[in-house]
């Protein structure tokens, strides 16, 4: 079951999620031409930082804005690295935030759960409502796949109305997102596995620990997907605030660990090695973070 | 400016949108065979109705995730979609309802507003904030686009958190997709056109007409994007109760008109021709319900 193998893995290698979310931007100089395209580089780009990682991470995050970005080729680039880095074994998340009506839902779950674009985890946005997110939880239980549901992200904006106040089922007032993540645990009840943790999970940003409590009792048995780390402002400690006993979620880095070739000397010529070194940094700091928060 | 062009269009045509949501279960007998598979089929299909439809329609709108389940060739099928109909000097909105963190939804914009997916409009959901909104107008307003945002869909999921009451800027009690609305028409208000309208509009399924008076207040200078024509039980009267003196909006239906083939006799052969007399009937019962209205 999907789920035990994420909790086993994160058991394992502890909770660090390294984000393919590859700008063209972000590659060496040269790396494009040489491999004819841009959509090329970022496969090329790609494929090297998962050889350099692949035994360091729990699991990878792939953002497929970036590839839509680069049309039909940015589309192949994307299929080719979701299958390079479920080839090794480890479990993709493919972030692709969608949401729509039950009918269309059916569509982008067989869309991402099988085929060309098969990834191990979507994300999903539940603005449109439970019928749209139960729809995706049946085609994910039927494939043994596995959803991260949007409850509260780290964005400045989150605030215009995932912290609007509601009337929470219990009659007291929340913010929106707390209503969100009641509805997920909901639904997150109904596909427990045999460590604890269910094959839907939450999107919580980490940028705000004092919520992070209210959210980890609501969503006890949800593996949270925590972006933030790094370049949006996270930190070890910050993350370590939303785990439990260092499991039970995953901390998504990007740009800060696939820009690792950017930092001091030596140049471009190892710039997976130098994600890899990175990717290290953050897992040492968080578990030194979760050493500190159990004491 | 891309507002002008459309309410010129609806001015002309009247206000019908034909959503190329075209699942490989609608082709008639044959056609996936005929023309090498599933998503060839879907193109081919696609060509002969916008072929058969395109001087009765405001606008096309194609649902990406129809596309996207059948992988890399259905990605292509869903570029020569936009394509050809695009070549016919239609507007098409691509019915993507993407939404993620600024630099993300800056990739999303680039996808469907350039390259390979570029389309005129496309649909985004606002759950993660303003931010999120304000880089996709951005965008749009640079490249001569626009957007809609989902304001109160037509699923019965809707209720789950759109509906949820919230405190209005002024003070009063709302539902959240009011308070969603009031934020979309502040920021319509910074791109409108000589007619009146922005590249700012707005989705709002048309099954509630109770509903009409209070968003279209809120909403005057937006188009809307009407859903829910047709397989989802809205009627002309629903449509006619949402739009200003005829305009303002456009009315979706995709698979009542798609699978208009299988209705009565005749068979498949002409399956383009029955769209396209089921188009047409669904124009005139709205011009009759706006007729209607204005008495």
């Amino acid at each position: 079951m999907i789920a035990d193998r994420l909790y086993e893995r994160i058991a394992e290698t502890g909770p660090v999620c390294l984000g393919l979310d590859t700008s063209p931007s972000y590659l060496p100089p040269g790396l494009a031409e040489k491999e004819g395209g841009e959509a090329e580089g970022v496969f090329a780009f790609n494929r090297a930082v998962i050889d350099a990682t692949f035994d360091l991470v729990a699991c990878f995050k792939v953002q497929i804005a970036y590839y839509e970005a680069l049309g039909l080729r940015g589309m192949k680039a994307y299929a080719d690295t979701l299958a390079y880095a479920r080839s090794k074994g480890i479990q993709v998340i493919a972030d692709v935030k969608r949401g729509d009506i039950a009918a269309t839902a059916d569509r982008y779950a067989k869309a991402h759960f099988t085929g060309d674009f098969e990834a191990d985890w979507i994300t999903v946005n539940p603005f449109m409502g439970m019928d749209t997110i139960e729809t995706f939880m049946k085609q994910a239980l039927a494939a043994d796949k596995g959803i991260f549901v949007l409850a509260r992200t780290s964005n400045p904006g989150a605030a215009d109305f995932q912290y609007q106040t509601v009337e929470a089922p219990t009659g007291r007032r929340n913010p929106l997102y707390l209503t969100v993540a009641s509805r997920i645990a909901s639904i997150a009840a109904l596909c427990i596995g045999d460590h604890g943790y269910s094959a839907v999970g939450a999107v919580t940003g980490c940028t705000h620990r004092d919520e992070a409590r209210a959210i980890r009792q609501i969503l006890r048995a949800c593996f949270l997907l925590i972006p933030g780390y790094g370049a949006q402002g996270g930190t070890a400690e910050d993350v370590a605030s939303y785990l439990t006993a260092g499991n039970g979620g995953v901390a998504n880095a990007s740009r800060s660990l696939l820009l690792a070739w950017r930092e001091g000397e030596g140049g471009a010529a190892w710039f997976a090695d130098r994600t890899r070194q990175k990717t290290l940094k953050m897992r040492q700091e968080i578990q030194l973070a979760l050493i500190e928060a159990a004491r």
